[in-house]
């Protein structure tokens, strides 16, 4: 299975150089070329355009910023869809006549695997696009950050057609350690829209009970190890509260990364016509820290806008 | 050492057993005298009044609903100030000068320990009070909700004197697994209100995506085996997203209660001059589960406003 690999940022470099060792035969291609050098060495090809990148692979993975990048490599002029088509691999009826050619399970029919955090919204026209084209899609964003790519233990939660996604299960198994079909197109962007409101809404609480400790002059050590292991706990309070502690707010996860998630939750949230009052709040208070500078910290970074509320900065 | 306790409730009454069978003997008073049969069959003595338990007790123990009921036990008439004076163990000339008088580390002064949540400004005020009567005093709230109390594995956290503390850690540890001394009177629950902070806050985290993940259609059982073990996690999640899913609103933790202790981390967030919009969020959302009727159901309730907001009750 021939993979070509679209984005090679923090996340996309170690998740591809993981396929690689994994045996793949892997084409790359990155928009800032720069950033193919450690992959080439050891053992990938460069391709021109993503076109050229689409033309030598079955499996197509992105992992690019946001929905409107994701849309352009795949459907632009020398994108992935145009490669496909050059190949002669394209059966333009849909996807289920696509399927039909190749045999019931639709082997050796193209794939695009989005790695990205997209809008649900997003995943689901991307998906109706590339069917349209007789190309198989699965929306795939992942969790756990860039020591969870550097050590392939991310979790992917992933949106699509089960026997794509069984087709795809070892590439995506070589980059993570738990690898979930959630449902159809646009699931695993919604399953992600979910773990974002968990990972804003957790912080306030973090960013809160540290703020009344510190403010009545607590030992914050001392809070943090009674509450941590009790029915106040949760990932962001031991990791991140920590990090608050120390005064560490480098980026795990950045602010404006955060944000553009919290845009994908709130689309989501306005086409469900559901109120989440909370996810709002987490949204104005990370603005808080963007409007004093600080979009490229991480999440943890929320405790700026408290100390600022507070007349502590 | 001799234990006093007064509050036999769902937490009070296996609290006191543990005391019990741990070899302390015990005297045991409750507003409701039925409550205590059951530990009078066990060995306990039982009193007529907080005075008369007072007055053949060493440490009284109190685990009421709210500061007042705190206060009346230890102040009004027949309470438990007034039967440690009638046996004569009261210099009533303040803290220093009681402890002086009985040997420096101040053995065989009575002491008080409060295990109720009340506010840390009520914490502080009966400390300022009992040591005026010369004694001592412990604030000393618990977490860990009925299952802790019935199996000993409660979290105390605790504010006053070290001396003081390491005298009680005795009948304490017979309570709990985790029992941390926090710092002076009020500081134990100082801590409590910053834990109830996570617990309220986390919950509108669990409830937002619940509802995002049942309102577009998505396996809410996938959505929540991907997420809880991820950088989304939470002690909330885990235990309390589930029994969402099951319709399980029973309490392990009532409405009316963590909105009690809500109010005290309002009234020390107030005092601090601290904003904490996602408190006072939670409070408002737990508020209109209690307009619907739901005061004694479970935190996890909180799900009913959404459901009411979204228009699905």
């Amino acid at each position: 299975m021939r993979i070509g690999f679209i984005g090679l940022g923090i996340m996309g470099r170690p998740m591809a150089g993981h396929l690689l060792r994994a045996g793949f035969p892997l084409t790359v291609w990155n928009r800032t070329p720069g950033k193919t050098d450690e992959l080439i060495r050891a053992g990938a090809r460069a391709a021109k355009s993503p076109a050229a990148l689409a033309a030598e692979s079955d499996v197509v993975m992105t992992i690019v910023t946001d929905g409107p990048d994701v849309e352009e490599v795949l459907f632009a002029p020398r994108g992935v869809v145009e490669g496909f088509a050059e190949s002669g691999r394209l059966s333009r009826r849909g996807g289920q006549a696509g399927a039909g050619e190749r045999g019931v399970d639709g082997a050796g029919r193209p794939v695009v695997i989005d790695l990205s955090t997209v809008s649900p919204r997003t995943a689901r026209r991307i998906a109706t696009r590339l069917a349209q084209d007789g190309l198989d899609f699965l929306d795939a964003p992942v969790t756990g950050g860039d020591v969870g790519a550097q050590n392939a233990t991310l979790t992917i939660m992933v949106g699509g057609e089960a026997a794509v996604f069984e087709r795809c299960r070892g590439p995506l198994s070589a980059m993570g350690r738990k690898i979930v079909h959630v449902g159809p197109n646009g699931a695993g962007q919604m399953v992600k829209a979910c773990n974002q409101i968990l990972c804003a809404v957790n912080m306030i609480a973090v960013c809160e009970s540290l703020s009344l400790a510190r403010r009545t002059g607590l030992d914050v050590n001392a809070m943090l190890d009674v509450v941590t292991s009790g029915a106040g706990g949760s990932w962001a309070l031991e990791h991140l509260g920590r990090k608050i502690v120390a005064g560490d707010l480098r980026p795990a996860f950045m602010v404006r990364l955060i944000q553009k998630d919290l845009r994908a939750v709130m689309e989501a949230a306005e086409e469900a016509r559901l109120p989440l009052p909370g996810t709002a709040l987490a949204i104005q208070l990370f603005r808080a820290v963007e409007a004093g500078g600080g979009d490229a910290l991480g999440t943890q970074a929320m405790i700026q806008a408290y100390e600022r509320m507070a007349g502590e900065s």
